[in-house]
């Protein structure tokens, strides 16, 4: 069974998993919101992992810089832990920027259940958070091909996507999207 | 729960899984032991997932050669997927030369219900089975470092280890390994 959007777009899980991958600026807000999902599938009682795309380049990427090259391949390392996870029947919530759409849609047909999330804060107000003081770095040349400042973010085309969310991500969060994954029955 | 040896040395998986770490020597027949355990826990209804040293290095350690620091850091992604696999229940064998002796320990360490399995055929052995076509490379020179000929295997000190196997793996696995493993009684 895959994961299908029905009615309401409900989001229904199987025992092969789902990969559901949030995309978005820096500091747009997607880790709190996939930790926000990840609560509630716990106490929904779901086996899901987050894969945080700050820890997997520490873990897997090390090497890895930020030219295209380089993050298409952090994007592929993600999707390889990703899939394993997934065919285990865990609800895999990928974050991370992944700023270019090719890739994004490598990842969707090599995996099957796979639900896009676009984050969608404005640049504006990602670099007023700066949660990680990266944009103010990025400002001040220090850091090269920061997505949004001076490498491109490409937003998704489909409209099919869930709604993206703006501002505060978790009062966002809670009416759009987390009642959606409450409903995911859960397969044993 | 950890995973023990009670009595006859009979292996117990739990809810949390398991890493089965294969090391030896390239050709020792580390693959193909870890496929013949994979597919009698398939039958037998376990969740499993094989981890090969020569596919993580594609897929996920693309840029890293055969120093021991980059060998080091091979190992620990592996274990990383490992681990994460591990927490979700599944039997995770891994099949890797990982050739260090601290670094086996490190993941021993870092992972709770850990099995070494030191496949232990012979250099002479393995050279003539050379499966990969690599030992006759590494004594003509072209591959530099590689393990058994100009780089050391340390093999594992503690008797406790599940017995090494020599000669053809299929044969005495069936007789030696195979049947414990069908002896890992099924949670759900």
């Amino acid at each position: 069974m895959e994961a299908r959007s029905r009615r309401n777009n409900l989001f229904f899980a199987s025992n092969e998993g789902l990969v559901v991958w949030f995309t978005g600026l820096s500091s747009s807000g997607k880790t709190t919101l996939s930790r926000a999902v990840y609560n509630l599938l716990m106490q929904a009682g779901h086996r899901a992992e987050i894969l945080d795309g700050d820890v997997i380049r520490r873990k897997l990427c090390r090497e890895l810089g930020f030219s295209k090259q380089d993050r298409d391949e952090n994007i592929r390392r993600i999707g390889f832990v990703a899939n394993v996870l997934k065919r285990h029947g865990v609800i895999v919530l990928v974050s991370a920027i992944s700023p270019y759409r090719e890739i994004r849609q490598e990842m969707r047909n090599r995996m099957g259940n796979f639900i896009e999330v676009y984050v969608n804060a404005p640049l504006s107000i990602c670099e007023e958070r700066d949660a990680k003081d990266l944009y103010r770095r990025a400002r001040a040349g220090e850091l090269k091909g920061f997505t949004g400042i001076d490498d491109p973010y490409e937003p998704p085309f489909s409209r099919k996507l869930p709604a993206a969310q703006i501002g505060n991500p978790l009062k966002r969060a809670r009416k759009r999207w987390l009642k959606r994954f409450m409903l995911i029955p859960i397969k044993r």
